[in-house]
């Protein structure tokens, strides 16, 4: 399977024990929020493949529904390894065009130019790193805004796509975000990383792949580079300006293994990649909370009101 | 200030203090983050009329950006109500009609009709009680998408062009939901509660309607009914079937001073009030809470691996 991508050895799990948990996980969320079907959004990547074959393992592939969701102009192999994974599974799916959502917004004629690419961040929430353009270019005019505000607005024109048909549908969102993204915080919030549970967000990249050759997804999806499928060529090794293998293993040692910068440095990893890592997952800390409510109250939702997610029933 | 509304002995707050609380919980939390701008989605109800004021006065007008997003079923008033509190203030302003949006992916034909509401709720994250439709009926055609589901598109729309404006504005996106709706999950998940932080999500409706008459917001949007606007005539109290006074009253028993079921009969509320209250509490615990994520490293996000938000710096 190595020759398919690199796979570096800290990263090397046992796929069964992985996809036993993955499974029940699922399986665990929806009976306990009582639901028995689920949706997600089929981007034609490694990662919503991974889940839609897990969810069609855990509640079998009638009860799932994978939405496809390509924009204009998205690159018709998303579309076809997308569908790839619907007919290996026979699940349920529907294809949504999301361009006149998003053309209703920015206007047809904006296109998606391959020029620019992180560098204006949105304020919050957004891929990139979050450098601010100036106030001048407010406004949702098509040459004014940027590929990556195009992009942050059709993974939230998704979202909102997912959730309208998981209320047709009567089926929880299940997420698919990784756990490399979800550390450095690559994705667009409440875009897609919004879902009711997400069943890879504690795999890196790299361990998803390892679970994608034991589950079966189909090769190509596996072997072709990882890209968010914002304008053509974008891969989203390029973008970010390093290799997966590489930034999986200094997370891994950084945040699973808690290393000091002194211990990476002696373990051989660039004080200053270690550095631009180190900042993007403290800059990515606000994705993985609840936004912060003030205190005023005797008990206050997120500061001394917190509850596990239970079922609706009577009592307080 | 009682002639506005009814308010409950208990829920009777000292504004000054609680003014003074949220504008220094704005400007911490962007001071924190390293901002100096915010944007709000100004929707001409108390709410947002009320974070509207606190922002001005946390970090002066002209650093504020409200966004005003009427749908072309929404009601003429709703946007005069908001412009009022733009004149008010003198900060900036934008509006962004949202029908094409939401039309690009209903389609034109669809309409609001007033006539469902709270029937549909969504799957996971709605409006409404989420009893479920028939999986006949997937998909977005006009004719079959609810009230709701239109609803809930609609406020999914608002916060996509809300953070699309943010990253132009260069500011965050201040929340608006208050602590009555918090609670009971009267909210659009990923919708109008997304933001990145909430001033007023401590605040029951009754004391957002006292807070709001210290600060001086225009008098017809305190006194009108509270209303989603998703149709003509709809208002809060007729949809969810009890009034904020006696909400708000009931929310403070149970959450913040804990009384038991048996408390609160003996205090008077009925018991069939109290267990409808106590099961939609109960079934937004999800909307207050980060998605979980099955644990399968040494450290998972939202499981081991938690820290506060924090401003990008070097080190782990």
């Amino acid at each position: 399977m190595t020759e398919l991508f690199e796979l570096p050895a800290e990263l090397a799990i046992d796929t069964r024990v992985a996809r036993r948990i993955m499974v029940g996980f699922i399986r665990g969320q929806l009976r306990q929020a009582g639901f028995e079907r689920a949706v997600l959004g089929l981007s034609g990547g490694i990662d919503s493949a991974v889940v839609a074959f897990l969810a069609a393992e855990a509640i079998g592939s009638q009860r799932l529904l994978c939405v496809l969701m390509p924009y204009r102009t998205s690159s018709s192999e998303s579309l076809e390894d997308a569908q790839s994974v619907v007919e290996r599974l026979g699940c349920a799916s529907r294809v949504v065009d999301i361009s006149p959502i998003v053309d209703g917004y920015f206007g047809r004629a904006g296109g998606v130019s391959g020029a620019v690419g992180g560098t204006d961040g949105g304020a919050d929430g957004d891929r990139g790193e979050g450098e601010r353009v100036e106030p001048g270019a407010l406004g949702p005019d098509a040459a004014r805004a940027s590929s990556l505000r195009r992009g942050n607005f059709m993974a939230r024109a998704r979202m909102a796509v997912l959730y309208d048909l998981s209320a047709a549908w009567g089926g929880l969102v299940v997420g698919t975000g990784n756990k490399t993204e979800v550390l450095i915080g690559y994705t667009t919030h409440f875009g897609d990383d919004a879902c009711a549970f997400d069943p890879v967000g504690d795999l890196y990249k790299s361990q998803v792949r390892q679970v994608a050759v034991d589950l079966g997804v189909p090769e190509r999806i596996i072997a072709k580079p990882p890209s968010a499928d914002l304008w053509p060529g974008q891969t989203d090794e390029a973008e970010v300006g390093f290799s997966y293998a590489d930034l999986d293993r200094l997370l891994y040692w950084m945040v699973d293994r808690r290393r000091s910068a002194e211990e990476l440095a002696e373990r051989g990893f660039d004080p200053r990649f270690v550095e631009r890592v180190a900042r993007m997952v403290a800059g990515a800390e606000f994705k993985r909370q609840v936004p912060p409510i003030a205190k005023l109250g005797p008990r206050t939702s997120g500061v001394d009101y917190l509850y596990p997610r239970r079922r609706p029933a009577p009592g307080t």
